[in-house]
Order: structure tokens, then sequence, then C-alpha cells
């Protein structure tokens, strides 16, 4: 009789292989979690793998659609974006995984042991000093507060064993684990519709710049088309509906969401848009580097911020900037996906959405996203004669002089009392 | 005997000409003013204008050191922005052109009017609609609470005489003011060191494209050179105090704070780099499009992003982003930079720079500022071995445990609600 | 005939009573408003003033329950406060008069003038210098954009011509205007249910102690009963709903919200609560000393406050502290409550307050609202066995060790930066 | 030979008195650390206790001063303040606590291992559950980044011992330490100059008010005198300097920092100002009952508070308070005093508080702390004249007209939306 089932999250390479039939070993009857968030794998052949490698189940689950409207949707909405770089494309990723990994776990009942119900545990193969432990740890228990989580990594009786490279593929060797390349690259990776990132390895020196043969899923731009591409995006409520654009000189239209999403991948990715190279700041106070390309949520969110500009309203925009855009971020990067803050937070999203309603004409060149123009047919803050320096408009620009005369009144007795102290301005 | 004396901002063009003969023909003794902050203009034509039209007196004043060291190198040091996009070109220079128009305007004597020291006006050709007015007038009421300030763009005597281009051309035509071209580009533009912005005119439709020759400082991407340019720029406390670059094969460096500002411009001109176009808030609160071209600027700030990341503490980062950089941007853009919260905010950018030294290389290629790496030779928060996923490094992995458990207790407490409520995560 | 309608703002005193006189004078067909906000008046008698002195109609309108379930249970539930100490007594009176008086120009078809619908304008009786003429405006102009405004106090004609209390007595003598005492009080007051407030006269200095007459609707503390008083407020999604009080040794309840808010009024006038004295600054940029009761309102946002203790998530609390609280507040204050910016803010009210159910139970006592505890059935964030000193719980202490150790990483670093800098922490 | 010093927090009571003897047992040297920050203890009869249960060095330090001037004046100048009610009165002394141990731990070289200079460790008997292990925690490994912590109440084998306070009673019999008295009080305690704190006990049901015997430091307000009391508070760049009150009839004054602050804990205790009670959230994330006494602090904070309405631009403040006094306040909480936040924050204390000179009149009675009024010789913000409603000061009303007319153009603009789509404001 086994130790009981625990839900293990599988990606078919070598570390969550040896994780999965370790547990196996130490006597538990392991159910194989793998889940798709558009990530480019052969998932028959990753479920195969699971049970050949013993696992009582293997499940494969498509997360695409959830993981783009439920996040990757929102992120646009609110311009998410951490230390003012980094888009958080894996940050994106995990709370759905996660809770579909839940799911498996709480479903599954295993062959063998049919008296016991669901998993009593979840297990991952993230490393110790990262962040992913942190964001998959902390949705587990939100979830499930009673779940036990094992993290190998964490483990010294795993980590100790498992000391390098060299004793994985030797185990792996022992246990008859098919291992892909005995080469691995020098870095590791993690991808998903939303983005590809790159860290460790030779990235760990963070003067080195990047092979350009490591970027997976962009062009460089400077081997890009010489010809620009345009493509217009169309937002109802801040939320992408619609993106045409011309293939084979043809003009085509994509309003699926995970389509939508899809086709500006496939844009920005011919054109080189959405590399960047950064250090940033772990929840765990450790500073890393990492490399990210983030395609096409890198062309919506610039789309969205621009049209923004059109149809939002000043102090409802700095108010969402300084509070839902910052603490949204944060939350998502700190693993605080499922909690009381991102429930509160993310109320004020649409909130703040109902005028983003218009579309933005862009331009893919080479790395560069640029916006060609921006108009709603219904939201009319802009008002082009109130703006134009040419016309008065309906308010007398004498009434400007008052503006000015009242909010001087603090600053004339500032400078009085700095003239008085004999200090300069 | 004159009705006093004004100090006119003068930049030669065709109104600030009319005004400043206007406020002669009303019968006042007019001091021309004219700010040199780096635009590309013939001062000592302008200054001769001016006392050709009658000014008592014409100053033009050098201010592109103090515009680069007083505004532009704070602004990078704590990332200025508005908006999201707008990287404040033009608020930047306001505070010293206002400053140096005040201090003109104390020190000038009249030759005419030998009894009155200074002039007890000053006045600007702004229109009435915009933030320039604004900004100028809240700088002059600060630095100097007892002046008069003469607008007259706002005031109905002037600006119903002078109702359109044809008005101001009559004027000109009877008045033997010389005007340089018949025929005025259908925007209008302002030019400093840092930038030049677009508004007004075609570009009131926020769906139009500005045509391709528009754009003065930079070259167009698509016809930027195909060769790559990388410079490294060398932080010390925040501040870029060396430029390294290449020019005709030979290695050059930069040192002087005007002269590495303007080298960054020369590299960023040269590579399309800084090009925006945006629909912005006005601090009057009408929405307006501007395109602005901000080449050495956008790169000097990117590259001080990036070294932060290597070098700055997360939390003080957070706080100085949510704090400092928000509202310091938009003091700015509000034409608040003589005010009591400028002073207050101003002391938090060095106090948030100690540790931002280092160098940061970078590459130019048409329209992209891409980041090739960076180091320090003297911060060390970012720790190689402590970063990597290969080491266990000083700390051990299980305490991460114990992080997570703990950062958990108030989730846990959470999901445990959410579930007796039979709510859904 | 007339020049048009105007909705005049009438409270029955001496200004309004001249304006509404002086309008009639001008040629205007004046339709009196009066808003009845809970202060202590003889509504009928206004009423009948205000049609003797002319007034082709005279409406007092009952605001008092969409006063306290519009405003001020809202500023409840966010603990609404502008600069630390004041709690927006008047702030949250102006927006459902301003609505109120917009309905009834709209609403208004004068019997003498019955081909035109509505008023043209409204007119209210604030001074130039103060709050309320910014606060009434802004609502007007964006409940009714192209309302014209007639503000007589900010009119040259006017306010030349009634320079002094003496212009204003003679002229009501002149035009057989009634006025109810012939010396004013050395100070202005505006009450409503919430508070009332003294500013203005013998109080512009701001080291003069208001003398104890001035008070009007809390007893002195130093007066107040010996004995305390005892009561319970009861929340539901953070508003008040029912509070429990004695009278006359007899247990009683109230649920309705202007009987529960009126009740906790009694309990905290008779006591002596909700006195305060500040110096304040104002919108516009002047500092200004006011004087403040806010007696019942006071009380139940120190309940609701002490109840957020036990039920709401502490970062939910701090999210809605930095940005929903301080924005609200300020907002309210600067008139700013027709706007889109509190649209945003409010939806975050309820989406913060959906875990604040339960009770507090107080103690009135001279001066002092005393919490002496607080309970909730449904609410189970507050865990006593958790919480607890004595007991382990279903966390290991050990995992604290981790926590703080995680925690520790970044501050080791530092540490070790400023050990090597030989600097002292 | 030993295993090595151990720096050891000693108050004297039972726990630490167990566990010195309990650390020497196991074999350590132990050095005896105890803090004077104002507590009310016979520190002579501690020193001789420590060497009596066999520490080889015992220490008391003298911290009040720099508690006083390092900390409160500071907590004071950016009244800080914790979840809008707390005062952080034993967060504010744990920093000088934490610094003057590391001292004593790096100084010690014990007579028994004369190799070993300094103590290897520093140990402390906070539980396991509580904010002052990690306030002092993480100051320890900032200020000492290879100090190792012990923390008995985490260590399985010591709190497994010692299940309960019976299981301490038999050990201090068997190893013959002295207990103070057979029967502890129903809470915890813990005392310093600002203030004194309770819970845990009968004081974990959150419902329970307090027994009146509990409060220490304060008289209950209802047996307070009769009699209100008066002084005056001078600030000068925000932090208090001079305290005049009447004692005995006699008119009297205090500068000197601890002197001070003293006195004004004397008054405030003697007319039972400072008491609160609340539900507060702790670092780790669980929800605590906390009971506090707060006297002098509480004045002084809030005559602080009082000037700033005087003296203090209305940005600054409002600048100050959302990011300064928040953050500040929170890291105090958090023990993150030694951390590179702090020293950024710390900065923007002074920034804020030059003009914060002046003086407040104040009197307690009853639990009340009521400003009288206040006066600045040096700052002239508040302008009587500008600020009075009676005269016109140097400013056109007319101007006002344009303020308001400028600032509505977005409301109307929004106005016109709602209007449009039927939607009512």
């Amino acid at each position: 009789m086994g130790k009981g089932k625990i839900c293990v999250a599988f990606s078919g390479g070598l570390d969550t292989s040896i994780i999965l039939k370790w547990l196996i070993d130490e006597g538990y009857d392991v159910v194989a979690f793998t889940a798709d968030v558009g990530q480019e794998e052969d998932f028959a052949a990753i479920k195969e793998k699971a049970l050949k490698l013993g696992a009582v189940k293997a499940e494969v689950v498509d997360l695409r659609r959830e993981f783009v409207e439920e996040l990757c949707f929102p992120a646009i909405a609110c311009n998410a974006i951490y230390e003012n770089v980094y888009l958080l494309g894996t940050s994106l990723a995990r709370p759905v995984i996660a809770r579909a990994q839940i799911e498996v776990a709480k479903a599954i009942n295993s062959p063998i042991d049919k008296q016991r119900e669901g998993c009593f545990a979840v297990s991952h193969g993230c490393t110790g000093k990262g962040n992913d432990q942190v964001r998959f740890e902390l949705a587990f228990y939100a979830l499930q507060p009673d779940i036990k989580v094992i993290a190998p990594w964490r483990d010294p009786v795993f980590y100790e064993r498992f000391a390098g490279r060299n004793d994985l593929l030797a185990y792996a060797a022992e246990k008859g684990i098919p291992v892909t390349s005995t080469k691995s690259k020098p870095w590791s990776m993690d991808e998903n519709l939303a983005h590809c990132s790159y860290e460790a390895g030779i990235l760990e020196d963070p003067d080195i710049t990047p092979p350009s043969d490591m970027w997976k899923l962009t062009v460089d731009p400077l081997t890009a088309p010489d010809k620009p591409e345009d493509f217009t995006v169309h937002f109802e409520k801040g939320l992408p509906v619609k993106l045409e654009y011309t293939e084979n000189g043809e003009q085509k239209t994509a309003t699926d969401a995970v389509d939508l999403f899809l086709t500006a991948n496939a844009i920005a990715r011919r054109n080189g848009i959405g590399r960047i190279d950064i250090v940033e700041n772990r929840f765990i106070g450790i500073k890393s580097r990492g490399c990210y390309e983030t395609p096409g949520l890198t062309c919506l969110r610039s789309a969205h911020i621009d049209l923004e500009g059109l149809v939002l309203d000043r102090e409802v925009r700095a108010l969402r900037d300084q509070f839902v855009t910052v603490n949204y971020s944060k939350l998502l990067y700190n693993g605080l996906y499922f909690s009381p803050e991102r429930e509160f937070l993310e109320q004020a999203i649409p909130a703040s959405q109902k005028s983003v309603n218009g579309k933005v004409r862009c331009r893919a060149y080479k790395g560069n996203m640029i916006i060609l123009g921006r108009s709603s047919e219904t939201e009319k803050l802009y008002d082009m004669s109130e703006s134009s320096m040419d016309e008065i408009g309906d308010f007398a620009p004498t009434e400007t002089t008052g503006f000015i005369g009242v909010s001087a009144i603090r600053l004339k007795k500032y400078g009085q009392m700095k003239q008085a102290a004999g200090e300069k301005l």
C-alpha cells in the first residue's frame, strides 16, 4: 500500500522526471500534472512519458484561454509592469497553473488506492531561491489551505542527493528515464503564450550580453523585415476586442481573445518586438538577472496606454497608475494573486476602464512598436476645438488668468517667505 | 515718459515680434529676453531684431548648462515621466527660462527711464489654453511675488485685434516687422537641448499620423543606419558622469555634463531614438495631442533605470517610484517647480541615489535603445552566487519553506473563509 | 418682462436675503431654494420670507436622508478625514445641496414667464475666498454643464456696494427686509445633520481659544455628565445598521439610517464628543482656521475603524487607507464629488467592506469615545487560538525562523555594505 | 571549555531567567544584557540576579536618551501611527535595544574563555508568533550580518520542555531561580518611556473590556482630576524643544529632550490620556488584540499635528502624510528600522519640517487632549488678512471665478458625457 497520492507538476524535462520517479520510489502514488499555457511542447509525448515513468495518472490541462482572458487581459487593462520594465509574463501564468493543479489534485482518484480520494499533497520542481516556488505555494495554500506541499529542491534529502547535473543524469540512466538531450542550454527557460524567460547559467553575470541564438520567440531586430507592418487594435472597456492586420496582402481580423493574442504575438515576433534584459528584485530579497521576450503583450499594452490618453479622465488615470497598476503588478510578481488584496484591486480595473473604447493604429518595425494614430467613436473627452490653440472655444482665456492667480496664492506666500529668509529659489 | 518697463520673452518669431512691437506702441519700454536652452537659432540675429523693433535692451542668456545640470539630470536621476510616456522636455526648460527672465527683469535699468529700476512686469507669448502660460506664470509669481504678468493672448484687446494669422501679418507689414517665411508650418514647435515638441494645427486630429518631414531632431527609424552603434554610460550617485562611444572608428569620451548630454543626443538622433506621439492631459483639464522627440534623454533615462536594477535596493526603488517619480514628474508638468513640494521632493532624489554607481553598455539601433549589460565596481547588492540557482549560497533552502509558510498564514485564513462561504477563488 | 429665472440658494439669513432682493431688483425672476440638511431652522418661516421678498417660488427640500445615506455613510465606510483631523462635515453636505438646487432650477416653471422652462442660472451666497463657492460651482457645472452661476460676492458691482455689514443693514432697512438680530455673532457658522462649523471673525486669530458659548451642538466636556454612557454599534458591509443604547434605563434600538445617525448625534452631543479646532488648507491655497463639532460621525467613524481591525484583511486595509481614504477625503474637501475620480474611487469602498460585519461596544464619557470591545458572528480572520501566545496553533514556530531568515537576506547585504563602507547603522 | 558566548536579553522575569539558566546548562557562557528604556524596574537587582544565575557578565545599558531623541522625536515629527490608531510604542524601542545588545555582544570578552572575542550569538525571550522576534532579529542581522540568533521559544527542544508555566516554575525551583510572584498577571506587558502594552491572556478575547486595574501608567479618565491642566509645547523644525506647564501653582519649563518627554508623560498620565484598545495586524499575518497606553507621545504628536496646520505647506503635508508617515510607520512596526528604506525615508522627515516652528497651547482633561490655540513667530504661511472673509486682501475675488471655470473644464466634459449617456450623477 502506498503512502498516498501526490499531484506532481510535470514538464517532461529532466528535473521533473527525476522528481516524479523519486517520489514513486519513495512510495507515493504520483499523478502527473502538465499545464498547457501555450508553451511549444509535444503534450501527448509528455503524458506518455509520465505514465511510462510510473505515474498512476497523467493529466494535461489546456489553460490557454483562461490564461489570456483572466490574466493577460486584465494585465493589459491596468498596464501591469514590474520595476518599470518587466511585463510579468511568468507571474501571469502561475495562478492558472496552480489553480488547475489543485483541481487535478482534488479530483484524482487513484486506481491503485481507491479508498483515498484526491491527493494529499502537490509537488513542484522549482528551485529554493526563486519566485516561482513562492507563487505556486502561496496559491496552493489559498486555494486549498490544508494541502501539503512537497518541494524537493528545498528538501535536503533530495538536493543533497542530486547536487549536480551529473547526479540527475546518473539517476536517469539508472532508472531508465529517457533524456532528450545530453547537453542542456547554459540558461533556464520558461515559456508560455505571453512570453519566454531566460535566466541563470551564463546569464548570471549581468554584464554578459545574451547570445543572439538564445532568444526563441522573436527575430533579432537587426534581421527583422525592412518593411514595417501596420495593424489596428480595437478596445472595449479596456480590453482588446479586435485586431486588424494584413497577411499576404489580405486584410484580416482576429476577434477571439486567444486568436487575437496569438495574432499580436505573431506580428510582434516577426518584427523583433518585446525583448528586455534586466536585473530585478525577487520577492525573497535577492537580485537576479532575467531576459524576457513578451511580443504580443508588449504591443497590446502599448496600444492600450495610448488609447487611455485619448479617452480616460486625467485623475482616474493618475489614481489608477499610482494605486492599481503598481499594486496589482507587485502582487502578481510576488505570487499574491489568490489574496484579499487582489480581489479588492481587481474590482478597480473595470471601474477605471468604462470609457476605454476606441482603436489604435500601430506599426511594428524592427523592434519598434510605433503609434500611428488613435480614435474613438463613442468617447468625447478629447475635443479638437477645445484643445485647439487657434480657437477660443467655449471658455474665456481670461478665466485662465484667474486660475493661475488662485493657483499662485500659495506660491506667492512661499516666495515671500523665501525672500524674507534671503533664500534663493 | 513711458508707462514703465516690461521684460518680454522674445523668440524672434512672428508672435513675440508682434507682442514686442504692440507693447511698445502701448507706451511701454520693452526689454527683450531670449533664453538659449539649446534650440537651434541665430541668437545674434534675434537680439538685433529685438533692438531694431524698438526694444530698449535685448538680452540673450545662455541657460544650457543649468538646464542640463539642474533640470535634465535630476529628471534622469528620478526617471521622470508623465502619463507613462512623456519625458517632460518642455516642462524641464521652463523653470530655468522663467528664473532667467525674472533676473533680467530685475536687473535691467532702462537708458530711457533711468529713474525706474527694473521691470514692473514680464510678458510672454503663450496661448491661453496651454500648459506653458501656467508654468511660466507660477514660476514668475513664486520667484517675484509682486511681479505683474502681461499675457497678451489672454487679453481680449490683443486677441480680438489679432484674431488670425492674417491680422498678425498685416500688422507686421504695417509696422515693418520682418517675417522670415510667409508660410508657417501647420503645427507649432518648441525646441530645446532635451527635445522638440510638435502640436496644434494638423496634429489636432489625434488620428492623423505626423508627416515624416515633421520630425526635426531624429532621423526616421526606417532610414536610420543599418549598423548598430554601441556606447557606455557611467553613473555616479544616479547622475551620468561619462559617456564612452566610437566616432569614425575612434574611441571617445564625454564627461562634461553638457558635452555628455549633447553626445547622447547625437547618438540617439542619428539612430532614430526618442520619438513619441501621445494624447496627454494638460494641467487646465484639456486633452491635447503632442508629438515629441527626446533623443538623448530617452537613452540616458533608460540606462539609468537599468543600472538601478543592479544597484538600488528594492524597497527604496519602490518608494521612490511611487512617491518621488510620480509627484516630481507631475509638478514639473504642472509648472510647480518653484514650490515647497519640489523643494521637499528634490531632497529625496540624491537620498535615493547614493548607491547608483556603475556603468551600462547600450546599443542604439533604428529607434531601439537596447541594454547590452551593466556592472558596478563599488556596489554589491547583486551577488552572483547568491542569485545563482545552481549554488546553495549562504542561506538554507529550508528557510524559504518557513518564509512561505508564514506568508501563507493570512492567505490560508482567507482561503478557509472563501471555502466556508462557498466562493471560488 | 424679466431677464430670466435664477435659482438662488436661500438660508433666510441676512446675506442671502439681500442677494435675493438685489437679484429681483436687477430684473430677474428669483426662485428661492432652501436645503434642509438637518440644520435647526424654521423652514416654513424661511419659505414665507422668500416669497414675501418677491421670490416667484420658494422650495424647501428635505435632503436629510440622502445626506446621511449617500454621503455620511460612505464617509464612515472609508474613514474619511482631511488633514488628519477634519471629518468633512461641511463638504459632505455640499453635493446633495448642489444636486437638489440644480433639480429645482431645472424643474421650475415661472408663473410670470411661462414660455421659458427652468432657470438659466443658479446663485449662492458664498464668499470669494472660501471652499464652498468651489464646491457648489464645480458641482453645478458637472451636473448641468451649461448652467450660468451668479456669485454676487465675487461680482464687483455687488461687493463694492455691500462693502460692510452696515451696507447690508441699510439696504435691508430700505427694502423692508426683516433682520432677525441686529447683532451678529463674531464668527460664521454652517450647520447640518453631521456637524456645525465656526470660522472667521474672532476665530481668525488662530491663537484665540474659542469662547465656550460658541459651541452649539455639544456640551462642554467639563460639564458633561459624570456617568459614562455605553452603546453598541452594529455594522454590515461597513455601514452602521443598528445602534443599541439605553435611555432612562430602557434598552433602545435605532436601525433606520437617519434615526441611527441622529441617535449617535444625541449620545455624542450630551457627552461632549466631537469638537475640534484646526488650521486647515483651503483648496484655493489659503490657510484658514476652523472649529468644528461632529458629534455622531466622530463616534460612528471611530467604531468603524475599530471593527476593521477585527475583520478586515491587513493588505486591503492598507491599500484602502493609502488610496481610497486619502483621495476620497481630498476630493470631498475640494468639491470634486461629481467627477470621474469620485465615481472610480467610490466603487472601491464597498469592494473593501465585504467583511466589515460585526459590532462594537462603545462608551461615551466627557469628550471621550472609548472602545469597550468588538465581535463578529460571521468573520473569522481573527482567530483567538492562532493569535494566542500560549498555544502553538497550526503553524510551527520554526517556520518563523525561515520567514525571518529570508526577510533578512536583503538586510544582511545592506549591513555588509554598510560595514564595508565603515558606516554606522 | 564552553561552547562560546551568547549575549542574552535579560529582563529579570521568569522567562528570560529560565532561558539564561538553560543556556548555561547547555554549555554556553552567557552575557546578560538589560536595556533601560525607561521601564520601571530595579536594574541593580536585575543585574545581580543575572550574575547569581551564572552569567559571566551582566550589562544594564541606559538607552533612554537615544530612545527619545532618535526614535520618539522623529516619530512625532512625522506623526507616526500604525493602522490609524497605534502609536508604535513597542516598535520604537526595539531598534535602540537591538543596537545596544549587538554592541554589548561585540564588546564582551569573557573572563572564562579569554581567547574568543565577543559573542557569536545573541538570544531573546520573544515568543514565536509575535512581532518582537522579527523586529529584534531583522535588526540583529542588519547590524551584524554574521551573528547567530538563538530564539528558544522557536526551538522545539526548549518549547517542548517548557510547554506550560508549571514547567517553568518547576525548573526555577529545581535550579534555585528566584521567582518574584507565584501568580502572574493574566496578560503580558511591555513597558518603556513611551508606553506600556498589554496583550495575550484574557485580552485574547477581543470583546473582553480590559479590567480597570490593568492600566499601569495612566489614571482612569473617570477618576482623573476635575480641573483641566494647561500646558504649552514649543517646536523647532518639527521637534519639541520646550514644554511650559504649571506645577503647584508654579510656572515651570522643560527643555531637555528626556525631561520634556517625561514631563509630557506626567501630565498625560495624571489626566488619563493615551489609552487605546485595538485589534491589529501583525507582520507575520496574524491578527492580535493589544491595549496600549502612550501618554506623553499622544499629547506631543497631537500638538505637532496641530502646529503643522498653521505652518506647513499643504502639498508638503499631503505628500509627507501619504508617503513618509505611512511607510515610516509601517517599517517601524515591521521591524525594518535598520534598512535602506528607513535611511531613505528618514531624510524626508527634516526636509518636511523646516517650517514647523511655533507653539501650541494645550489642555489635558479626563482623557482629552484639547488644543487651545497655536502661533508662530517666524512662519507666515497663515495670513490673517488673506484668510479673512471680511477683507478682500491682495487677490481679486474675480480671479476665483477663473479658477473655478478652468477647474470645471474637465468636469463639464464629464457632465456632458453623462448627460449624453443618460446617466444620472
